[in-house]
Order: C-alpha cells, then structure tokens, then sequence
C-alpha cells in the first residue's frame, strides 16, 4: 500500500509517519519509484505499536526508539533478555532526581529483597523506589508497615502473572514484557480504585454494623 | 515566620508561594503590617503537600484544588467521604478521551465486578479500564486470561491495605486515601518491576533447571 494507505489504516497523518521514518522508528518502504514506497502489514504493525507507547504508555521519542531497539535486536540469552527488558522500562521512565538520604536507601533496599535481585542500594530500581517513598512521607502520609506487606504481596501476584505467560519466542516475549507492563500500569492503577470503592464500602459496613456493605448510588 | 523562612524551610521560591497564595492553594497568613504576614506549620504542610501532590502525583494545579477543596470541607458521613474520594481521584486524573467499543466496556464491566460496585457500564472508572484494555490489544499485546486473574488479586490485595488502615478522623482519613493512593501509584509500580526480576529469574531457572534463580549482575 502507498503511505496514504498506511496513514488511512492506522488513523495517523502522513506528515506523522514522515516523522516516524526520519526518526528510524518505521523502516522504510520498498520503493518502487522515485517518490513512491510500498508499505505493508509489518508497517501497520509498527505504527500501531508506536502510537500505543506514545499515548497509553505516555513514553517520548527517544523512549520508543529504545523500546523498539530492543524489540528489533534482542539478546541472544533469556538472561539477558530479561534483565535488558527491566533496563529498558527503567531507563525509558528516566532517572530518580536528586540525592535522596541513606535512611530511604535502606528501607527502599529491605523492601527490595523481599521483591527480587537488586544491585545493592544504588540500583537504580532501589534509587527510584527510595525517592518515591520519601516522597510518600513528605506529603504527611504514613504508610502502616501493614499496608507495606499488602503492596509486597500484591507487587508479587503482578509480576508473577506477568511472567508467568511469557512467550518461549524472544521477540514476542520481549514484547510481551515491555509493551505490556508499561501498557497494563495504568490499568492495574484503575482497578485499585475499583477495588478500593469494595473495600471502602465492606470497612463501612462492618463499621455501621450492616450487613450490606454495597453502597446505594 | 515571614514568607522568605517559609520559602527557606519548604525549597519553594517566594514567587511560587505568591502563586499559590494568589489561586487560593495556600491560606492567608496572618497580617501584621501593610505589607508583610505571617505563616507558620499549618503552611509548611501545606506547601509540602502541594509539592508531594504536584511533584510525585504528577497532578495539575486545577487537580491539586480539587484534591484541597476535600480535605479542607469534607463531607460529613463516612460513606460520603468515601464516594467522596473516589471522585476525587478519577476526576483529577482527567476523562477517558473518545467513544470506546461496546465489547471493551462489557468486558471492563465483568472485571469491575469481581473488585466492587460500579455504576453499570458508563461508570467513568469502567469507561477507563475498557479504554485501556483496548490500547493494549491495539498494541498488539495480548493479557491471557490468567494474568487478568492474577491482576484482581492484586488489586484486591492493594485496596485492602489502602483501606485497613485507614484513621477514624476524617480529614486524616482523606487525606490517607486521596494523597495516599495518588503517591502510592509510582511505588507499586516500581515494585512491580523489581518483583518481575524475581520471577523472570525463577522462571530462567525453571527453564534452565537451576537450581539458584538468582541473577549474577
């Protein structure tokens, strides 16, 4: 198909796809004149993949092409597919700012053990994990050691079901992982405020004394 | 405290706090000359608050009032608050954008139930997790029904702990849920990715028959 085609099929301007194939993010077309490529249904594929990192997986340019690198070149062991997967969402989410103190390394570092391998407190996952909760604590919320064993069970159960239906092929697994992950965050965020709306009314009911814990509109 | 100390102690430059005066976010201080006023810990908290709210929520300042204007006038009866909450919540973080297909919402609507009461399919929580569910199919990811499973756990598992804990006063008890889950988010999802090298590693050694699943950096 012609790129007018390509740009009808996946409802994105052909200015937006010059941009893509400048960029390197869309390979070319198999040209066929001098002003003229034709496009197929692994372009369709991409542009599809792009657009969806782009507005659900709120990524920019240069995390897409990252993202995408991976995809197109993966490493040759499942190890290293991985733990190039998890380098990929981290670097492609940016850096922790800023210093952040040796108590939240240290708390951020337990927390992690009881999660996976890091690389000791300056892992960048510890690193990011430390600053978000100190960031919790600044806000004047506390987070019950309780509630902190829930997120440790409830960080588990995701990543397990996550991993737990990954492909054997390489490229789809890697696909699966990246593209899925950052893709279903925002999902699992809404159905926690689902669930908080069940939770919230169950508390309310053993608090009244009602059996009924549904809330009436 | 005079507004130069107030900036000193919160890191926040008198031109912002001026800013945050001016939109109503920060309550007056007490007047003692023509041209200067005094502040004291109410709006340290607050300053922080806005700045965990901003910095970490990732919320706008039309977000930040409305997540201000509840904790300042809260409702009187726990259910309400509770509602309360959650309008709070999806409303700060802006509406689904367009139509979405009928197929989407009905399956949102089936797993919505398994997590707590929603208000049918054109609940805007349900019209959320549908549009997200079909920007992963877009990007071409498939979620097996297993891990979706595994996702409600989670969901339940997190909601409950959000809400165990919650203080009796209500004020205290908003500010837990609304500040709590916006600054939580980040984190559960950085525990996600941490527990995901955790089972990618046992199901490398799963399928490499190690016995030792843990990585070597």
């Amino acid at each position: 198909m012609r790129i007018s085609a390509l740009a009808q099929l996946t409802r994105v301007p052909v200015a937006t796809l010059k941009y893509y194939l400048r960029e390197g993010l869309l390979p070319a077309g198999e040209r066929t004149a001098q002003t003229q490529a034709q496009y197929d249904h692994t372009h369709v594929d991409r542009v599809r993949l792009i657009r969806a990192l782009v507005e659900s997986g709120g990524l920019g340019i240069a995390a897409v092409r990252q993202v995408l690198d991976v995809l197109d070149d993966p490493p040759e062991s499942r190890h290293d597919l991985l733990r190039q997967t998890h380098d990929v969402l981290v670097a492609s989410e940016g850096a922790a700012a800023g210093e952040v103190e040796e108590m939240w390394l240290t708390l951020a570092a337990e927390l992690a053990e009881r999660l996976g391998p890091v690389d000791g407190p300056h892992d960048p996952l510890v690193v990011r994990l430390a600053t978000q909760l100190r960031a919790v604590a600044a806000a004047g919320v506390s987070i019950p050691l309780g509630s902190l064993d829930g997120y440790v069970r409830a960080a588990v159960t995701l990543a397990d079901a996550d991993l737990s239906t990954v492909p054997e092929e390489e490229t789809a697994a890697l696909r699966q992982v990246v593209v899925g992950t950052l893709l279903t965050d925002p999902l699992v965020l809404t159905m926690r405020r689902i669930a908080q709306r069940g939770s919230g009314d169950r508390l309310e009911g053993r608090a009244d004394g009602r059996a009924d814990g549904r809330a009436e509109g």
